[in-house]
C-alpha cells in the first residue's frame, strides 16, 4: 500500500508503512513516556502534548492529550489549562519550569537558558527530568514534523482516536 | 557522574549519562543513515548535515558533514556546496527534491507541500524514498535540539571529532 493510501491515521499509518523505522521510534517513546521513572507517565504525556499543541500538529497534540488526560487525576481539565497557560495552572513549580525548557526546545535547542536549567534545579529537578524534558521536548518535535510533513489525516473528532488511549495506557507503545 | 560534567562531546556524552535512550536514539540513527536502501549512506548523511547546518547545531553539523565527506566520491566539496546551496549543487534533480522537502520539514512539518513531494515523485523519488528523506530531517530537528537543549560541547576544529568518522563509516551507529 503507497504512502498516501494509509487507511490507519497520524503516525499509526505511517508506521504500518515503514516497520523498520516504527520500531525504534516506539522504543524510544516507551522509555521516554512510559519507563519506571520519577515523573509519572501522566506528566510525561502532559510535556509531549504541550510541545505537539505548541507546533500544531492535530493528531500528535490529541492523542496525547487524551492519553496525558488519562494518567491523570485531574484529566482533560488539567490538561487543557496546561496547554493555555502552564504557568498559571495548577501544577508544581517544579514541572512548570520544566515545561518552560520544553517550550524553548520546541523553538531551538539553543534557546534553552543557563537560567532555565538552574530554576528547574532550584524546584528541585534531577539531572534526568532535565534530560528526559529536553529529550521528549525534542522527540516531539521530530514526531510531529513526521506526522504532518507525510501528511498524515487526523480523526475529526477525539472519538475518532477508538481504543488507543486504552491502549497505550494498558500496553504502552508496543515494545 | 553529572549532566553538565561529560567528558565526551555532544551527543556521544548525553548517551553514556543516558544509556537507556541512547539505544533507541542510535538504532533509528542505523535504520536510518545505514541500512540498505536505494540512497547510499554519503546521501542520508547528506540529509543530516543539511538539516543540522540550518538548525545552526555545530556538533551535529561537523560530525555529520565529516560521516557525508568520507562517503561521498566528491567529499567534503560537495557537502559545502550542498550545505550552501542544494539548487545549484551537481547532485541529481531527485536529490534535490528531496532536499526541499528536508528543508520544508525543518521548518514545520506543516510546511511540506504536495507540490513539494509531486515534484520529487517526477524526478523518480519512491515512497520510501520520500518517507526516510522526511524522517531523516525531523529526526535530526530531535538530536540538534537534544545536543544544543542540553548545552553539550563542541570539539574546536574538525581534527577533535577523534576517530568517529572511521567507526560510524566501518562499524556503524553501535546497534
Amino acid at each position: 500500500m503507497g504512502l498516501d493510501e494509509q487507511q490507519n491515521p497520524g503516525i499509526t499509518g505511517l508506521m504500518r508503512f515503514r516497520p523498520e523505522t516504527a520500531e525504534p521510534l516506539n522504543a524510544l517513546a516507551e522509555v521516554l513516556l512510559r519507563a519506571p521513572h520519577s515523573m509519572s507517565p501522566g506528566e510525561r504525556e502532559l510535556i509531549a502534548a504541550y510541545v505537539s499543541g505548541r507546533n500544531e500538529c492535530e493528531f500528535c497534540c490529541t492523542s496525547h492529550s487524551l492519553f496525558a488526560a488519562a494518567q491523570l487525576d485531574q484529566g482533560m481539565t488539567l490538561v487543557q489549562q496546561v496547554r493555555a497557560d502552564p504557568d498559571s495552572a495548577p501544577i508544581s513549580s517544579k514541572l512548570k519550569a520544566l515545561l518552560r525548557i520544553a517550550g524553548a526546545v520546541q523553538q531551538s535547542g539553543r534557546a534553552v537558558t543557563a537560567e532555565m536549567v538552574e530554576s528547574a534545579r532550584e524546584q528541585g529537578a534531577t539531572d534526568i527530568e532535565i534530560h528526559d524534558t529536553v529529550l521528549i521536548a525534542a522527540a516531539f518535535c521530530m514526531f510531529n514534523r513526521y506526522v504532518d510533513g507525510l501528511g498524515t489525516w487526523a480523526p475529526e473528532s477525539p472519538d475518532g482516536y477508538g481504543d488507543s488511549v486504552r491502549r497505550i495506557v494498558e500496553h504502552g507503545y508496543g515494545v
